[in-house]
C-alpha cells in the first residue's frame, strides 16, 4: 500500500510534511511525495532521509482561493489525486488548502454511488473513547438526505476504525422527537427510518465529549462551529489553569510534580493526535489536515491513513450508502 | 427595587430557591418568593428565615409541555410575571422551565418594540473576560433581520453590564466576508449597515472562548449546540485532569498542592458563576436559570438582576432597538 502526501500543503510545508512523512516511513508507510522536486529533495538532504518524490511544479497557496484549484492541473494536490484516481497510490493526505482539496477530490475522483455531498469527519475525545462528528465542515447548508449520508458514512468510517455496534444520534437542541430546528426535524424520522435500532435519537452538545453516541451527524456549519469551538475552550482552559499554577509556590512545586498527568491529558484533547480528517463520499480515500500541522501531525494523518484503507474504508463506505438504497 | 423569584421553579425548588433567596437577601437583595405560600413556609421555617411571599396555587413542573403554561394562569411562574406588568416587582428570576417561561414573557410582557424575536442571552468565560451570545436557544431556525436585533440588544446588555465599547462578531465558518451559511451570507451586510464601526466582521467557534469580539450573534440551534458543548468539554476536561492526577503518588501530592489554583479555574467556567441568562426583547427584566441550579446559583441570579435593572438594562435594549429603525 502506497499513500502519496500533498508535499507542498500547509503553513510549514515542506518543512514538516518531509519531515512527518520520514517518520511514518520509520514506521513501515510507503509514502510517495507529490511536489516540486526541487525543493524536495532539498528538504530530504538537510534531513539526513530519502523518499520517492513525484514531480509537480506548481501548488497552491494557503490564501488563494478554492476555485483556483480547477485551472490548477500541475499542482502538488490535483496531480497527488490524479495518482489515487490512476490507482498508483492507494489514498491521498493532504495538510494544504481544505477547500481546494475538497473541489479537486470531487472533480478528479467523483462520489460515492448515492452520495450528494462529500463530508469531513472529525474526531472529538470523549469519556467512552471517541466521536466521530459529521460534516465538519465541507457543506455549509444541508439538507435532510444529506444528514442519512452522513450518517451512513460515519457508521461505515466508525466500523472501519474498530469500533463495535456504533450508533448515530442527531445533534439537536434537546432530546425528544420534534425538537431542534427545522432541518433536524425533517431529519429525525427519515434517520430512523433508514438507521433502524442504530439510530440512537437526538443528542446535544454535551452529548459530543459525553460520548453519548460514536457517530454524531449535524450540517458543516454546525459541526465546524463545533470543532473549532472544542479546540479554543481547551487551549484557554489550559493556559488558566498554567496561569494558576503560577500563582503561588505550592501551586508551582504541585504542578511540577503533577506535570507528567496534565501533559497526558493535554495530549488526549491536542488535534495533532488525529493528525487529519478523512473526506468521506469521494471515490478514493483522502484526508486532510490542519493547515498549521507539525510533523507529528502529518506522521499521525499517515498512519492513520495507511490503518484505514487497510481495513476496507471505502469499500465499507460504498456497502453503506448502497445499503441506503435497497 | 424589588425583585419575584419563581420560588416553584427548578429541580430542586424550593429548597434551593428559598435557600437561594435567602442568601441573596443577606446582601440586600429585596426578594418576593412566589409560589405555593404553604410549602414556601415550611421552607422558610426550616432555613430559619423570614421573606415575604406572594401565593400562587399551580406551577409548570419541568417534563410538562411549554404550551401548557397559557392554560396556568395561577402557575408561580404567570403569577410572577403579572406582578411584574403590573409594575409590583422589577424584575423576575426563574430556575424553572425554560420554554415555558419565554411563552409565558412573551404572552404577559410582550415585545420591546422593533423586536421579532426575544433572545436567550448566555455568557462564555473568555481570555479576555466574558463573551455574551445570543441567541442561547429562544430560536432555532432565524431569518437574518432576527440576528441584528439580537445584536442590538446584545450591545445593550454588554454596555449594561459594564463593557466599554463592545463589538458584534457574527459566528461564522470562515472569517472573511461571503464565507458561512446562507443565514450568516445574507446578515453580513445587515450588521455592516446597522452597527457600522460596531461590527467586527466574522468570528468563529474558537473566538467564543478567545474573546475576540465581546458580542457573539447566532441562531438559537448554533448558539445553544455551542454552550451545552462547552459545559460538556469543561466537566470532561476536569474529569480527565481527577484521574490524571490520582494516577501516581507525586501526581497526588502535585494535586494537593496545587488543589487551590484549580478550584479558582474550575469556578472560572462554572455556570452556576452566572446564575441565570436574561430573556432579552421582552417588555421586562426576565432571568432563566438551570433547572439543575443550586443556592448559589439562585442568589447570583438574583444579585445580577438587581446589578443590570439597577444599570437600566430594560430601557437600553429600548433605545437600541429604536436606534435601528432610525
Amino acid at each position: 500500500m502506497r499513500i502519496a502526501l500533498d508535499a507542498m500543503g500547509g503553513d510549514r510545508a515542506p518543512g514538516v510534511t518531509v519531515q512527518g512523512a520520514l517518520l511514518a516511513a520509520q514506521e513501515g508507510v510507503e509514502v510517495l511525495l507529490v511536489g516540486e522536486e526541487h525543493r524536495l529533495r532539498e528538504e530530504l538532504a538537510r534531513l539526513g532521509g530519502r523518499l520517492p518524490i513525484h514531480h509537480a511544479p506548481d501548488w497552491i497557496r494557503m490564501e488563494e482561493h478554492a476555485t483556483e484549484v480547477r485551472k490548477r492541473r500541475e499542482s502538488s494536490i490535483w496531480v497527488a489525486l490524479e495518482l489515487l484516481k490512476r490507482g498508483e497510490v492507494d489514498a491521498v493526505v493532504s495538510m494544504g488548502h481544505t477547500g481546494a482539496t475538497m473541489a479537486a477530490a470531487l472533480f478528479v475522483l467523483g462520489r460515492v454511488k448515492g452520495v450528494e455531498r462529500p463530508a469531513l469527519l472529525v474526531e472529538f475525545p470523549s469519556l467512552k473513547g471517541r466521536t466521530f462528528l459529521l460534516d465538519g465542515g465541507a457543506n455549509a447548508d444541508c439538507r435532510p438526505p444529506f444528514l442519512v449520508q452522513f450518517a451512513a458514512m460515519g457508521l461505515a468510517y466508525a466500523e472501519a476504525s474498530g469500533v463495535p455496534s456504533p450508533r448515530v444520534g442527531l445533534l439537536s437542541i434537546g432530546e425528544e422527537e420534534g425538537k431542534g430546528n427545522a432541518l433536524t426535524q425533517e431529519t429525525y424520522p427519515l434517520l430512523r427510518e433508514a438507521l433502524g435500532p442504530r439510530f440512537f435519537g437526538n443528542v446535544e452538545g454535551r452529548d459530543i465529549f459525553l460520548g453519548t453516541a460514536e457517530v454524531v451527524v449535524t450540517d458543516g456549519f454546525t459541526g465546524n462551529v463545533a470543532l473549532k469551538l472544542a479546540e479554543g475552550e481547551a487551549k484557554v482552559l489550559f493556559t488558566w489553569i498554567k496561569e494558576a499554577f503560577a500563582a503561588s509556590p505550592w501551586a508551582r512545586l504541585g504542578a511540577f510534580l503533577a506535570r507528567g498527568a496534565l501533559r497526558r491529558v493535554k495530549a488526549r484533547v491536542d488535534p495533532s493526535q488525529y493528525g487529519a480528517m478523512p473526506l468521506l463520499g469521494v471515490e478514493g480515500a483522502v484526508f486532510i489536515g490542519h493547515g498549521s500541522a507539525d510533523a507529528l501531525a502529518v506522521k499521525n494523518a499517515l498512519l492513520r491513513a495507511r490503518a484505514l484503507v487497510g481495513a476496507g474504508l471505502l469499500t465499507r463506505v460504498r456497502e453503506a450508502l448502497a445499503a441506503l438504497h435497497v
